[in-house]
């Protein structure tokens, strides 16, 4: 049987057939039409599925279902109130893709959500059944799996650890409309910010004042090198993470955490110092949890969205 | 059919019968043996069940199952690997009262979380499937419940929202030997250590300094009676509460937090100030959940017991 994995961004729509055990047999990606509020979408995706299994020889019957990652909060595994990012009002996946394959079981979940689903399945957290997927990007998203399931929440807003005030005195609002989230510290758009507003309120010594676009990557190669003051922005970052994490920890109790997105390739030097500031938080029974980094980059979604199907 | 209530606690053991529908037929208490590390508490719950079900003229094959709650950490609904408060070591609660009583339908739950479930069931979150049962006692406990079901996370360690750190700068211990915990401020015995600190940090007008054994109670009483330190304490302990059930929302995303334990009976004032805190830290998809009282009192783990059973 193959399971589909469907991820659609807002930029593309990246498709893959896996095997039940989560083996990628295919995968590819088509453009996404957002124009008459994304109305194209959801019928570019079902032909693109039904056109590539008609290539590969594949039948319907073969197909054990076709699971869904969008950007946007997910209610009943089947539809949307909302995704901002491709035009979307209120709107039936779930249903559409069923009418226009034919194929029955559909299930769609949060894009970072599924992330999260994905990573367990076949990334860095395998082998995990309660992990936290933290997503650091632009922003800081989150993706929450209990006894093997994805944590949705009452309105799909489980996981929203990005959103966690983390400093009760900024004065900055974020993307969120809320002041002092996660997100505005430890992302790469944050740890960005948080270092040009150290450069310019000392004079320290650092490579970073020769560094024309200035960027999360630059900072943590400067680290690596040796820069203190470079080393001092990671620690601050780590620091705000570890202590949110513990927090999420005492309402979780994951076994694991995974640390993914754009920022995560800054490694080991990065998981290790988190996971400092996490055990200096937390009580006795939460102590020592692994900290891992995420392994399928942008693939998480189609994995995750195929893993939905097993559920 | 009727369902068996079981909550184990360090004084007393409280069983009651239950319908399906959640009436309770009977209910009573026994006491709770803790020499010789324990051994005669399960003993003694198993003789008084069937002999009170003989009294009653229930047969064995109309008990749907037993349902228990202890305190401290369960795993796989079973068994626990301590429980401090009974003298326990590692114990399989749940096969140890099916031998006792030949009732094959056994489930156990930590205290907190069940208490949760009993109020989802009959109490103040009658209604919900997604809340956060938050106990403000000798110490701050917390139960979450998810789609209807416990979340007991990776070590039964899910829901111990009163150890989250929400004073980095604390320099007194908390009882679970980190600093800084939620519940060193918003337990009663918190919030009579934080108002006798601010009596001897100032020389503010107060009828608290008239009170001889100062309790949360004579401080909730004061506020209400117009006291205004008494009632910035107040304040100051839904401030803090608020804000952390803030950070948990972010996390679990639930309809309706649920405020029980001795404190709670402060009232719709407690909950009007925690609710306006709460709103002002979340993001707008988590704005206005409902704020309830818990209504079951000391009843509320023979309520979520029985309930266990019908998962």
């Amino acid at each position: 049987m193959v399971c589909v994995g469907v991820d659609i961004g807002g930029t593309t729509v990246k498709i893959g057939f896996f095997t039940e055990t989560g083996e990628n047999l295919h995968k590819w990606e088509i453009v996404t039409r957002k124009e008459e509020r994304g109305r194209y979408i959801l019928p570019d995706v079902a032909d693109s599925i039904l056109e590539t299994l008609k290539q590969k020889g594949i039948e319907k019957d073969e197909i054990m279902g076709i699971g869904i990652g969008v950007p946007g909060p997910v209610v009943h595994e089947e539809s949307v109130f909302e995704c901002v990012n491709l035009g979307w009002g209120k709107t039936n996946v779930a249903e559409t893709i069923r009418e226009l394959t034919g194929i029955t079981n559909v299930k769609v979940g949060n894009d970072a959500n599924v992330a999260a689903l994905g990573e367990m399945w076949k990334g860095g957290g395998e082998g995990y059944n309660n992990l936290v997927l933290v997503t650091l990007g632009t922003g800081v998203g989150g993706g929450i799996i209990c006894d093997g399931r994805i944590l949705t929440g009452s309105v799909g807003a489980g996981g929203e650890i990005g959103h966690i005030t983390v400093n009760f005195d900024e004065t900055v609002a974020c993307n969120c409309g809320k002041k002092g989230c996660l997100e505005q510290y430890a992302s790469a758009t944050g740890i960005v910010n948080e270092t040009k507003k150290a450069l310019a309120a000392s004079n320290v010594e650092t490579t970073l004042r020769e560094v024309e676009n200035l960027s999360a990557k630059a900072i943590f190669d400067a680290a690596k090198s040796g820069d203190d003051f470079a080393s001092q922005m990671v620690e601050n970052l780590s620091e705000i993470l570890g202590k949110t994490l513990a927090h999420v920890a005492h309402v979780v109790d994951p076994e694991a955490f995974v640390i993914g997105g754009g920022v995560s390739k800054a490694g080991e030097m990065l998981t290790e110092r988190i996971s400092r500031y996490y055990n200096a938080n937390v009580m006795l029974a939460l102590k020592n949890r692994d900290f891992r980094l995420a392994k399928l980059g942008n693939d998480a979604g189609i994995y995750g969205s195929a893993r939905l199907i097993l559920e």
